[in-house]
């Protein structure tokens, strides 16, 4: 029964997120769905992370079982056929030893969370990054964020229905930049927490127009409250970048 | 009567063009409602250059009058407001001297063509971008591309339609440069043919995909014979970024 590691690009703006739900379309179904199409086999897709409706991937891994083997390039050929028009592309396919797992096998995940900083609204952008009008000093959001990194108990960032068993967590990385109008903010950890990347950056910008200063952040990381959390920042800027293995 | 310049960005997917047609909506008419939504006053928009339909703007520069003046700020917020969810935004507004022409005044225009080249489909850049799938050299693009600089008769990379009185251009600059999977396509010129930028990418892609040579690209330009053109690049690819004065 051979194993097969697909990664994936989605515009989540389209889906109500990874997981199946009656509500409406899902990643997970979406390309279990085209997994069967072109096989006629019911599979089970496993995502390295499962993303909330609205937030997008650019390179999200996952892995499903088939019973009859198939070539990877064939697969991910078919797979795209299935897909198109969905806003979900197939960018890599490889078989996979059987002892991989895309979510339990993860050493680092990675993501990116995108600003656009004008005054004008978003066209190209509308639904692909979080639009703040006023001026954001990303260089005092950057050294806010320093104070996140590391070993910390991260109530504070957990969304109320967080499911994981403990709140502690290593934060590897959490940068800041401004390239022109757009900033970017890097985030890596082995896991996450729910909502913990959206409420890291909803608090950052309390920072970054002036409200907060970085030691409030540190204040509120150390206060291990939910009511501490700046405003949790909109799924429209987050993207799952890459899980390592 | 104030004139006044205003800055547009636009996704161009969702319209017909930048001129008024039956079809469908267009830049223009879009922007014209919105001035007359904003004061009541019923104007022409005037633009640097008229976009085909699917073709993006990311600075096109337009003009128009009131008979009532204004405040830029005024005029900038109240089209945004009633621009909202079109897909055009408005970077900038000035006001602008009485001779200004956002057409007849231009200097210079600059066009962006963006191909994706790689296996997948496209997700978040469909529509936004020419996909090609299989290698280019954007290399030889670039090698074959400065055949074409210079003043020159365009007729084999002009539509048939083209209303210009004449074929004879001057191409200040065509440039092609590949970054990671993206292929960017940089012209300039004073005034541009019609379709002359899509028809100079499609006939460099055949140097990219290595059916031509760069010398093919210059013998089709002496043939001055629209027959010897390669095929006309979709709109998906191209952006006005930015007209000089």
């Amino acid at each position: 029964m051979p194993r097969y590691r697909i990664t994936l690009e989605y515009d989540g703006s389209r889906f109500v997120g990874w997981q199946a739900q009656a509500n409406g379309p899902s990643i997970q179904s979406a390309v279990e769905d085209a997994i069967t199409r072109f096989c006629g086999e019911t599979v089970r897709l496993h995502g390295a992370g499962r993303t909330d409706a609205g937030v997008h991937a650019l390179g999200m891994v996952a892995h499903f079982d088939l019973e009859r083997p198939r070539e990877p390039r064939t697969v991910m050929g078919a797979l795209n056929y299935y897909l198109r028009g969905q806003g979900i592309a197939v960018l890599a396919a490889a078989e996979a030893a059987p002892e991989f797992h895309a979510r339990f096998s993860a050493r680092r995940r990675h993501y990116l969370y995108r600003i656009v900083n004008r005054e004008a609204p978003l066209t190209f952008d509308a639904g692909k990054a979080w639009h703040i009008r006023g001026p954001l000093d990303a260089e005092a959001m950057h050294e806010a964020a320093q104070h996140l990194v590391g070993f910390h108990d991260f109530t504070t960032f957990r969304h109320a229905q967080c499911q994981a068993k403990s709140p502690e967590k290593t934060l590897d990385y959490l940068t800041v930049e401004r390239e022109g109008q757009e900033v970017f903010i890097h985030a890596g950890a082995r896991s996450f927490l729910h909502h913990q990347v959206r409420s890291m950056v909803g608090t950052l910008r309390l920072v970054g127009d002036g409200r907060w200063t970085p030691d409030d952040v540190r204040r509120a990381l150390e206060a291990r409250d939910r009511k501490a959390c700046g405003p949790v920042a909109p799924p429209d800027g987050l993207y799952f970048v890459a899980a390592d293995y």
